[in-house]
């Protein structure tokens, strides 16, 4: 799994929009990975919320890491396409992405995700759920 | 339409994503609003195209701002849900992200969207499609 | 939570297309309602299988009705939108659609479906999930 | 165009679901098919419109189809996933479900879906719009 780990990271250090939005890569195991995103005021909507996009970036990416902990070595993952669910306002200190395989085929993987919005005053609330199509491809295709 | 277009623009600077982005709405229309992001290297995922989270970010916020121009005046927009398809990698110059509305309700506008990356070596193509769900809420609500 | 089990089988009972597939509501509770599609002849794609048409019909149900156990009284549920993953081939001596409600809001419902399919040789394998919008409208309107 | 017109025509007689819900197919170029699916007390929800799956049935099986005049000759097409919105109650004399193809690749082809209600009182209205994603398999495997 270390080797799976060194990959994940070096593939999040390189998706430069996690480093614009202040995204962390927190946690990965087999079929699992977190990353968190403190609350910015660089990542608001309108009313001074998280933004939809900041939020669906960071499952997105929670999302095909989890995936690509189960893709053939020399393969990378591309999304396919994603639906979200915004819950409630994305109102909170910091939110954590958590993305799962739900079943890794030999081409898509399914994965399923969820943002929990964390403060002080209160106990940690689900502001999003993703269902998410993942596609594994061969490196330098 | 311009009292919609200065409560959409007054909108859009408000959202702080825009700007570390690097969005800019560039028309409003009934129905219809269009938002530019330049490709820039702070935006990339891991083989330096725009990132799914990037392009999903403005066309999330175009077809809100689509629906907003079918709100009653007293309202604001909210993303229930959306789904993206993304076609082929996010690669150019620049996207154009346009929403369109379908079908506004008084509770709920069901809107499509399209990204459109041009560059300079060949025809623009659609990269992403998004089919979404807005609800109108009340302000100060 | 009787007179909630009873609406729901008066309303279960009305939905013509259940009786058509074959379906039969089995289980009720607060936030959770199953309902069984046995496999038939009748219900196959090209190749045999259950159709995805068929198996989305039962598990929308299923998220619908459970979306009812956290209504109004005064109100019905409809589907404003969902998003199905298909897993593996719809193979099984029957299926059996599970609806959960996530949150569910004053005007807004969202629910997560699972088809499991159930065959004598093998374990029940998810053969679907499913991501839904429902939306509480009051009665005769 | 003729074999492609006979393959469809084959494989949409032995989608026994299709005979079912009494679709028809109607109507096949190169991307696109329509299916017709006439109003019948045994295809309605609890209000005595046609239910959401019935009407998701047809415009699968239409996205599919169209993808399917894009496969390569030896390859069948599979749903991987796909979205609908419920644009207003499903109510009318037919339902004719558009299936066009929006990008076709050499695995996943991403198509769009329509379904338009017609009735002898009003113009034809448009009930549901899909986003789906389908694959191509190779045949007999």
């Amino acid at each position: 799994m270390s080797s799976v780990r060194g990959r994940i990271e070096a593939s999040f250090n390189a998706q430069a929009l996690m480093a614009t939005l202040g995204a962390r890569l927190v946690h990965v195991e087999e079929g699992e990975v977190h990353i968190l995103l403190p609350f910015a005021d660089s990542l608001t909507q309108q009313h001074g919320y998280a933004h939809a996009g900041a939020i669906t970036s960071v499952v997105d990416s929670a999302c095909g890491y989890a995936a690509l902990t189960k893709a053939p070595v020399d393969h990378e993952v591309v999304s396919v396409e994603f639906k979200v669910n915004f819950l409630r306002p994305a109102l909170g200190r910091q939110f954590l992405a958590i993305g799962k395989v739900r079943t890794a085929g030999r081409l898509i993987t399914v994965c399923t995700g969820e943002v929990h919005a964390t403060s002080e005053e209160a106990d940690s609330k689900v502001v999003a759920i993703m269902q998410a199509t993942m596609m594994n491809v061969r490196r330098d295709t």
